[in-house]
């Protein structure tokens, strides 16, 4: 009977990559330089059954040799923008390993300022990053920012909301609204059998930047959720080549000090910025005529 | 035409919650207490549009709300197996907020040791979690943990591998194999009517937990994948309450350090253990007859 | 024997506060806001021996009354420079707790650009520092920052180096250098009877982070070790009213990929870049004519 | 007259060396081996002005030669006390290298519980660590713990503190004492003459270890500080080869939480968790009667 109930045990959905190759790619063609500074995340799917089952590493190709793969590509092929050299990364996995038929690149680029020739600070903690998904059927090109903070100090209020038993929070009609957003949004498909057309991946990113940042200054904010709507809607409004968007944005939390204890109102002024708890506030904006793909990578 | 293409802009899917309440419950009833270290997400879906189009927040539980229940569910019901204080929690909020038909339940259980009738040491980074998904139609419970480190330093090779233009790698057939288990399995669904019956989550815990250690002991290792399928195989032969398992298993590497410039050998003695990149290795485990729910929490 | 052994043991040196307060102060005199984004550690020596030896908490304020003070002075005083609300902050524990006779005040402050009237984008991982040491003897005011990463892509070399039996490290004649600078720098005494009196804080800063900046970047490099005695010069040359200061800066290695065995030269142009090990440079400059205060804290 | 200043200006203390790097040593004498996983920070001084003024790197070893010295002592001599390993390669340095007079390494120790003959689980957050100072003159050998964190959830209390116009906390007489204990502590000089002398470093580790443990688990607590002085009164009191001990504890709070507007009682058995502020209690417990050889390393 264990026999029988083990029989029906089987393998099921599995990738494997290699995670968090860290390159650094300097063009130098001429006494002023150019930089870019990534990390590369690959993950392979395809018939990797036997290497479970068995061991047989037959159909494995080393996450080794993945590594090995991106910094060559950077040599041959310099990189440029991040779509295009996780597209360059994933095509070539699929087109060369017979037993995978899906590849992910997942990319961050680190920004720098330039301070002169050859001399650069690297910017904070915002990464522009792109997630290239290649199958036999179809390409998949999202691209995404993470760490970018932002603010408003006013403008943005918290009223009118559901009371249960466990509700103590008082209404307010004026508080600081931050948060850290996390975006993914999904290009339109191209056609795969045009692979060495690019886009303007950069025109775009500063564009889908742009309308991010802009419709969080401009709302005036009764809800987080109304403020991820308005900013995923401007990106699908002024953006004809996005088709979907994900926000997931942290409440970074700011709360007014009570200051009364010591003689002194707080108009506003004095606030805590808490770590955790949290609200986390995650949403889709979408094109309702269009086919979707599934869920954008990294929503759960 | 800017009016007819912002038209067809919609939201899709979305959720919110409170994201890591930390809460620590002691149970005085006598000179022995009892201790136990939580953080806690909750994530709630529904009939959440208006929230967004609008910023009308007449189906908003706040999430501070969310958080005072944890505190006060924490108190009124104590806190024992977190899947049963999980499930309190999603049904609770399932059944109370007519504007939500989903919650989730992220549980992460932080161990501590007895040193005293009232003293304690807080175990490693090693955690145990629960993520409890309650709708309407169906009840789903996941435990995990996280944060297991294991080494093996013999009975691992890696062989007989593709070798494209860019594998250098050479290979071995003694290598040190270690990772940093993170591990979610699904129980078998229970009657969603019978509410009050719990299971007996703390036995089904340690019993997973000893197959998936015991398996990654005595498995002489061909590759990490074959390590992975032989973990997942072993949970669910043995635990007939498990139907499905997800690992992820990042490769931490160990290289042997060429210690031959010294004029020394190194037999498999001497290995530099780096941080990045790494392999990453991620499989399910499941029941082929089972009717599947559809991916674990936490797979993307 | 025992007695007399335990009779000999006795309280050394000893601190205590509140560390890492987070205050946000809004300044909203009209419709264009301020921001300031401040982490405060509050460290107190003084007659402390009775709270240790006993218990007896007579002359210990508690440290969430040293928390409160920050919040109700960034209220009643406002926070303009950091330097002036440690000064604002140590003075009153020492003027205030007779038990207390030093009080020293580290504050981080987190950059935000504006991006409206009220709407901000917080900068990156660069804080600006201060630490603040009053005693009724002196008053000492150390400014300084953290999380400044630079890189020159070329101008720097390495060679000429001890070679002992255990180097290995090829002599070069152009890398990559680059470090994640940390500096305090250490300002003259003022008169301590001139409570009121500022300085131009902002202006200081300003020229002391332009000239470490500009002597980096300008700098040709034969170790980090010629760099950063250049950069605390300059400070040093440009900035009369800086007695000392100290740079601690880990050597960000970026290691040339060996592409070789994929049929690629590598012309410095792609590199991977570690995390860890990491060189750690670590030195002062200073005034030689100039009764030195000790150690700048932060240096062990 | 910017050439008098700038003629002033001199070069102050200073050190560099490799920060971080990461060693695992197997022992595989026979079938069952023994693990050692370690990090190595290793910091030289002594005549390094010319690399600081001119460049020249005469008297400057490379980090890296260092790193690989690491490696080759780990076959070498293999590994077995930390302080044992720290005083190799410490006197290593100071010998071989004419320009250095003073090498300081500093050791952590990540332990791992052994599971079979050549498998282990990584313990968790605790650290074992040393500091090992060597000059011509003197060697000093610090021993240490790191991440060790402890709770009492009662036998606490804190009452008859300062109450300034700033103090809103209200005494108790039951609370929760939880802290992440950091020590170092300070063996007596041996004789350096007699460099092959090892001492029972194991031992006297588990005797301040447990010593460290036990004050805290027996001692009814008014305050953290009169914890953390019995803490280190026991550590000299039953280890006559210890001349100081420091102390750093952050006390992490654990804060009742008020349930009453939810119609329930909190008597000590629900707190909140939080991450900051917190307060940071530090102190040394000394032999009145030994000279002491300053501050312990990390005491700031």
């Amino acid at each position: 009977m264990e026999e029988s109930r083990s029989a029906r045990i089987v393998l099921g959905a599995n990738q494997y990559g290699k995670a968090e190759v860290r390159v650094v790619r300097v063009r130098r063609d001429g006494p002023r330089h150019e930089l870019r500074d990534l990390d590369v995340s690959i993950a392979l799917a395809g018939d990797l059954a036997e290497v479970h089952l068995s061991g047989d590493n037959g159909s494995v190709l080393p996450t080794d040799s993945q590594k090995n793969t991106v910094y060559a590509f950077a040599r041959r092929y310099g990189i440029d923008q991040i779509e295009d050299f996780g597209l360059l990364l994933a095509r070539h996995f699929v087109d060369s390993q017979p037993a995978i038929d899906r590849a992910r690149v997942r990319l961050t680029e680190h920004g720098w300022q330039r301070l002169g020739p050859h001399s650069f600070q690297r910017d904070g903690a915002e990464g522009r990053t792109a997630t290239v998904t290649v199958t036999a059927q179809r390409t998949t090109v999202e691209s995404g920012l993470t760490g970018l903070v932002l603010l408003n100090s006013t403008d943005s209020e918290f009223n009118g909301f559901v009371r249960d038993p466990y509700t103590t929070l008082p209404e307010t009609d004026d508080r600081i609204l931050a948060t850290a957003v996390e975006a993914n949004w999904r290009h339109q498909d191209g056609e795969p059998a045009d692979r060495t057309a690019t886009r303007d991946w950069a025109g775009s990113y500063a564009g889908v930047r742009a309308a991010l940042v802009g419709a969080f200054v401009d709302t005036y904010s009764r809800s987080l959720q109304q403020t991820l709507y308005a900013m995923g809607h401007r990106v699908l409004a002024e953006r004809p080549e996005i088709v979907e968007i994900h926000l997931s944005l942290p409440n970074q939390h700011h709360l007014p000090v009570d200051l009364a204890p010591f003689g002194l109102t707080n108009p506003g002024e004095v606030f805590v910025a808490t770590d955790r708890p949290y609200g986390l506030i995650e949403g889709t904006v979408t094109r309702a005529a269009e086919e979707t793909a599934g869920p954008v990578a990294g929503w759960s």
